[in-house]
């Protein structure tokens, strides 16, 4: 028993024990190849980003072998692949940029002290149990900032395809400088990255049913599909080193430094941790929030779970792995992820396979992708990105829910014109901003008795008997800052109408809390009633409500009672109106000589 | 009717024209006296708070006279005094610091760009009924704020009152300079100002009783222990100007500049404009929120009501009318509308008085207070502000809500140590975030039927009849992207834990909505509980719940059914247990021999 939990334990933090007991051969198989189509596109991503950050290329290499390792052992997402990723590449520039120049070492230095402040971060907030902060991310920010991800993604690789040196972080960046440099398109460069984009999406989308109809057995066809963007590859490779394209204006890979990294304990300046305190903060919340939502999304498809606290100590051994073997800031990428997903990840092993295969790459193929067109790259990033724009699920979500599209339309275009960053938090602070003022109005209604029963019901729905001395309103949310004004409004509102009204009864069967400012509000509303000489009741309220109202002074100035049932206050405050309500039955409740409601 | 409603809009934005018509001489009187005693205050603290923004002294003097008339014509609270206050003073400062140099005339030019600013924004939010924002500031956060700002505002003035020239912004600052001062004291400043703390204090606690105790009526009593401060001043202000004690090293208020201002027109410049358009957006934000709290507070103490739309609309007046006369951005001061609250104010005429008394001031009776000692200011400020220092409160909250307590907590300590923007702000956060913690468990309960009747209650509080086949769960809260996740996991967690369980049913009476994150979980729980071959049912759907899931295809997918009652939902689904429940009567329920309840 005691082992059996300690084991489980052990399993929550480490989960690789416990997928890793169920390994098999078919998985292996679908990881190796999820890993070789991965490992082909990352190598250059690595140096590209590396670059963006302001590094030299190999310790993008470096931060795309350990981390991945370290992910595979701590991580839960099956899809993920971890490693350097464009948006903190660039705020790794600029954090870093601010303490030191570029090529020196003291640059090189902080950035892996951030990778390292940034791992010890996500890792206390794993253990803390921070992350149900991953909640705040509704389904439509999620959907809306993948969305438009993928078409900035997709969009900032036409470059390569068009073989411009058009750059930008946003759509308006991109768009202008592609237009700027539409004079300058390398039209080789073109027609191999159209090819490859058209075969690519041919592939995907045609390609196994042809298969299937010849007479492949469905695994064979499938991984022939996914081995699509490897002989894009090839093909263009062998293309450019035939043709010697590179001199032809062919943008290539060219040549990749190599040789493998040391390990090496991150500086412990005090004052360099001070400075980038901060920033690392910023790019662990950034990093964690960009990498939980790929995770979750690719988890979606396939009905998996991941889990967000797990993921927080994953993502924080995979930078702490990268600090210590010469990286910098990691986190899930979107692009890679995907592509990881696409050609059939099973498990965090795949990640693991990558990293043994950049490794390899980085001591021994390099050479062999000197000649590989950049162009191809972008194209296999076209079309895996693509297909996580999800159109469908923004007109889903304007048919329900306005409030819920607004979110997801402003995530979706401040990422697209602003920037990632920009667009995450845009849309996370304007989904608890329309929550809050959705709660900012209570559901409340004012109720009469079922004539025949002891119910209570909503007396512009249905046929309910009410008397005039007392009004009885039942509030349908508890009652905290945002609505407890609203309530004292409502309050005030519907006895100022009705100056017969003696008797106020506050119906509380669905308050599950009150806090502080509503505690205050209902004081107020007790003072102020008694002021125009009407009594102030409770009626229904929970068990735990009530224990917390015991510990104030709220019920000893309460002009009122608190009753255990709605019906028992009405006996005790108009023992008329509960007396006619008895004499009817229910099935002469819709007739018309009771008091009906409006709707009725 | 048309003239009394279209009257009646008029009134709701020209709230003068409601209480002016029943203003009265007793009124007048309290409203004069008030002015008299502000007055007073303000012109010193006028004259300070302008040098603290950079700009010359007369300009706080012009920003005491039109904003006050403009605010007594559109604003709602009672007591509140507008005017130059000390955060503004520095936004002010460090927003038009970065575009001119203090002294020149575009750095003057540059402060009634951002006081026009601010007041079109603050209209436009008025406009636009935006005052629910302020429902955001949770009771304790303004109670902890006003607490904080207190001790701050107090812990301030003592360098006035030990005459050193210590200064800074926070606790932590204040309480270094007062230390490194220690041997500076200058003694007879220092006499002067505990005595007139010592005097104002035994005015405000004991004088009222004696002078009543002495035969006098009630008013001239009031009236009398109101002019407390008013004694303080002239017989200080005579003592310094009798021993000429400013030559001695106490600090007196010296020469003020005379003369009124000139109406004139902001500068128009765009660039000027783009530049303060976040400055101006952020004192609009920060003087909103500092002045309606302090308006709140005041106007709770006499049961009293502001509308915070309204006051959107009088504080931007009151900027407007600030730039057009030559000053800079206002917003309603804490220490000088507790005095003029204590003073007695009645309506916003005293502000209207005030403005009078600061012209006539600066035209004629500014030489008059060359001689007052600063410390008899400090000491009315001390006085004034130590009495909105609320302990109880504090002690009150821990005891009701440790959650509401953690926010209330923090806005103190951020506001001491860090600044009272910053505690502000922290404590909106907070209260948000721990609000959002809070709803992300929704409360839920398994259910059984109340034998003998068709009531369903938490089986872990009542003795109900369950059957193993059919689980009954409850949810009390409505569903959205904060807590929606966790009742998938609550369900996945009994499901597994039940292998017996072949239908679930979510009673949904409290739901009054499912944003479209939530609709994702319920698709999901669907989904899920299909592949484990157990149905999904929805029982007291409310009306406007189910008329939005018509609209998507969830109940096409649904694997079960929607039933109109749980009562309904057990006939249907498990008609064995419907039918032992119907044999007994309520009185046998508690007996042993039907299933009940762990805690019964």
């Amino acid at each position: 028993m005691t082992k059996s939990s300690s084991s489980r334990a052990l399993e929550r933090y480490v989960p690789i024990l416990g997928w890793g007991r169920s390994y098999d051969r078919e998985m292996a198989t679908n990881d190796l190849v999820a890993a070789v189509i991965v490992t082909i596109m990352l190598i250059p991503q690595s140096l590209a980003y590396a670059l963006l950050a302001g590094l030299p290329p190999e310790v993008g290499l470096y931060a795309s072998i350990l981390p991945l390792v370290a992910y595979a052992i701590f991580g839960t997402s099956r899809a993920l692949a971890v490693g350097p990723v464009a948006v903190v590449s660039l705020m790794t520039a600029s954090a870093v940029g601010e303490l030191a120049a570029q090529g020196t070492p003291e640059y090189l230095g902080a950035a892996i002290v951030l990778a390292f402040m940034s791992g010890l971060m996500l890792v206390a907030m794993g253990l803390f149990r921070l992350g149900f902060l991953a909640n705040l991310l509704s389904h439509p920010v999620i959907s809306g900032f993948i969305t438009a991800s993928g078409l900035l993604i997709a969009s900032s690789q036409l470059k390569h395809i068009l073989g411009v040196p058009a750059s930008g972080h946003t759509l308006y960046e991109i768009g202008g400088a592609l237009v700027a440099h539409l004079g300058d398109i390398n039209w080789i460069t073109f027609a191999i990255g159209a090819s490859a984009t058209a075969f690519l999406f041919w592939v995907r989308k045609d390609l196994k049913r042809r298969l299937l109809a010849l007479g492949l057995k469905p695994f064979v066809a499938d991984i022939l599909t996914k081995a699509g963007p490897v002989a894009a590859v090839a093909a263009t490779t062998l293309l450019a080193a035939a043709f010697d394209l590179g001199e032809r204006g062919v943008r290539v890979v060219g040549d990749i430094p190599s040789g493998l990294p040391v390990p090496q304990f991150p500086s412990f300046q005090s004052d360099l941790w001070l400075q980038l305190l901060g920033p690392a903060l910023l790019i662990s919340v950034i990093g964690f929030v960009e990498s939980v939502s790929v995770a979750q999304t690719l988890a979606a498809k396939k009905r998996q779970r991941i889990e967000p606290d797990q993921e927080l100590i994953g993502l924080g051994a995979s930078n702490i792995a990268s600090a210590v073997s010469g990286g910098y800031p990691v986190t899930g990428g979107f692009a890679r992820s995907v592509v990881n997903f696409d050609a059939g990840a099973a498990t965090p092993a795949a990640g693991a396979f990558t990293a043994i295969g950049i490794a390899v790459a980085t001591l021994f193929l390099t050479p062999l992708l000197t000649h590989l067109p950049q162009a191809t790259l972008a194209a296999a990033i076209i079309v895996a990105v693509l297909s996580l724009v999800d159109l469908g699920a923004i007109k889903r979500t304007f048919a329900y829910s306005k409030s819920d599209f607004l979110a997801m339309a402003a995530t979706i275009l401040v990422t697209l014109f602003f920037g990632v960053e920009q667009g995450v938090v845009t849309g996370v602070a304007l989904s608890i901003a329309l929550h809050l003022y959705r709660s900012s109005r209570p559901h409340t209604a004012i109720v009469g008795v079922v004539p025949g029963t002891e119910h209570f019901r909503n007396i512009d729905r249905h046929a309910v008997v009410t008397g005039s001395r007392v009004l009885s309103l039942r509030v349908d949310e508890s009652l905290f800052f945002a609505n407890s004004r609203y309530l004292e409004d409502r309050i005030y509102g519907l006895v100022s109408d009705r100056p017969e009204i003696e008797h106020v009864v506050l119906m509380c069967p669905a308050v599950n809390s009150i806090d502080a400012s509503a505690l205050e509000s209902l004081e107020e509303i007790n003072h102020r009633l008694s002021d125009s000489g009407v009594s102030f009741h409770l009626s229904e309220v929970k068990g735990p409500v009530m224990d917390r109202l015991k510990r104030t002074d709220f019920l000893s100035h309460l002009t009122g009672q608190v009753f255990l049932s709605q019906y028992d206050a009405l006996c005790t405050l108009d023992p008329q109106t509960a007396h006619i309500s008895e004499s009817r039955t229910p099935k002469k409740a819709a007739q018309s000589d009771i008091w009906t409601g409006p709707e009725i």
